[in-house]
Parts: C-alpha cells; sequence; structure tokens
C-alpha cells in the first residue's frame, strides 16, 4: 500500500490553486465538478506529492461542515490499494470505522473510493488500484 | 521551490507511528525530543512524499492547543528555500502573516525554520536550504 494524494480542503479553489501554483505547485488535469458529493476537485502537484484540492459546491455540500475544522487546510491522507474489500477487511481488524459504503469518485476517473476513521491517525481514504 | 514534508499533529506518536508502519510508511531517522518546542517528533516516508508525525510533550506545549483543531490529522506543508529572508519577503508581499519569528528546528539538523498563515491555504512552514 502506498500514499496516493494528500485531501486538502479548500473555501476557494481558484485562489487556492493560484497561490499553490505560486509555491512551485503544476496542475494534474482540469477541475472536476463532483455532483453527487457536491464538490470541485483539481489535482496538484509538487515533487512526489500528489494533492487533492477539495472546495465544497455550497452550503448543502456533505462537504461543507469540514470547513467548520478543516478550512484551508489538508486533512486526510489517501491510499491506493488492489483491493478496497480486502484493504477493509484489513482496516477493519485494526480498529477503523467505515464513514460510508464505497463509491465512485468522478475526479479519479469513476475510480472506488472509500473512507474510515482511526482512533491514532484520524481520516484515511483508499481508493481502488 | 518543493514540497519537503507534511505535518501531521498526534496526540500518541508511538500508536500512530505503529498504524502509518502498517499502512507501508517506513521511519526516516528516529523519535527526536524538541525541548524548545515541546514536541516529538518523527519522520516517516512513503512513496515520495516525508510527513512529520509531531506530538506535544505535555499540556503546556505550546503545540497543545492545536490538538483541539488538529488532533490525529495533517495540519500544515513545509517548502524547502534556499533564503528564508528572500521567500518570506515574496510572502509577506503575497498576504502572509508570520505566526513567530524563525527558530532552529532540532529534528530538521538544526535547520532554520518559519511559520505563516494565508487566507486562502491556512498554514505554511518553510525550511531553509
Amino acid at each position: 500500500m502506498t500514499l496516493h494524494h494528500v485531501g486538502y480542503l479548500v473555501a476557494d479553489l481558484a485562489a487556492a490553486a493560484e497561490e499553490f501554483f505560486c509555491l512551485g505547485f503544476t496542475a494534474e488535469g482540469d477541475t472536476v465538478a463532483d455532483p453527487v458529493r457536491e464538490v470541485s476537485i483539481l489535482f496538484i502537484r509538487s515533487g512526489g506529492t500528489l494533492v487533492e484540492l477539495i472546495c465544497p459546491a455550497g452550503k448543502d455540500s456533505p462537504f461543507a461542515p469540514l470547513l467548520k475544522r478543516f478550512k484551508n487546510s489538508p486533512y486526510h491522507f489517501c491510499y491506493e490499494v488492489k483491493s478496497l474489500e480486502e484493504t477493509e477487511r484489513e482496516l477493519l481488524g485494526r480498529g477503523y470505522l467505515p464513514v460510508k459504503p464505497p463509491e465512485h469518485a468522478p475526479a479519479l476517473g469513476g475510480r472506488m473510493v472509500a473512507f474510515y476513521v482511526h482512533g491514532d491517525i484520524g481520516i484515511l481514504e483508499l481508493v481502488e488500484g
């Protein structure tokens, strides 16, 4: 299992991206609107690290409440795995709690993702490889 | 300027490190106690990404209040720059606010670091050289 990206919640995607470009990041692809989760997403890269900028599309977005705690901050690590089902079994055995059932992620080409929380490291996302 | 590491605040360094090792991270060096900032720090790596696990040493640590918001979560990106002074000038020109004066970081071999905040991307650290 390896780190795939770092999720970074922002309140203004264009302004945040512009600042990250000044800091040496480059865009990986275009901004993708995810109508199911009501967020806009842009992947950016610096060196060996891929970062997912995530911006809630409005006050009713399921991601909007996260802005209270994580506004303009990194907030989760995502790991690439061969099998979501197999890795989920391992994680549950180590005390992770699933946040919601796995779903397709439009910004990752429709790949399946799932979120979990752990008492010692917080929020974790898996993306199936 | 390139990303140097992602800072990750944890409440229990040993427990968090053990979990990150299960997720494929490896340690870079040993845990370093920083008596000035009253934190314990361990660098870990997955692929091209270096992560700094930071754990406040006690309730009186200047980092302890951060646990309220960022407990067991990534919370800042650190960028490596040639000159702190020169880069600080650029950052201030783009609206960054300095958090405190630059200081030596024992966990980075005594290199100078400084923290800033920006309205669109939050907390940013610089490490010189």
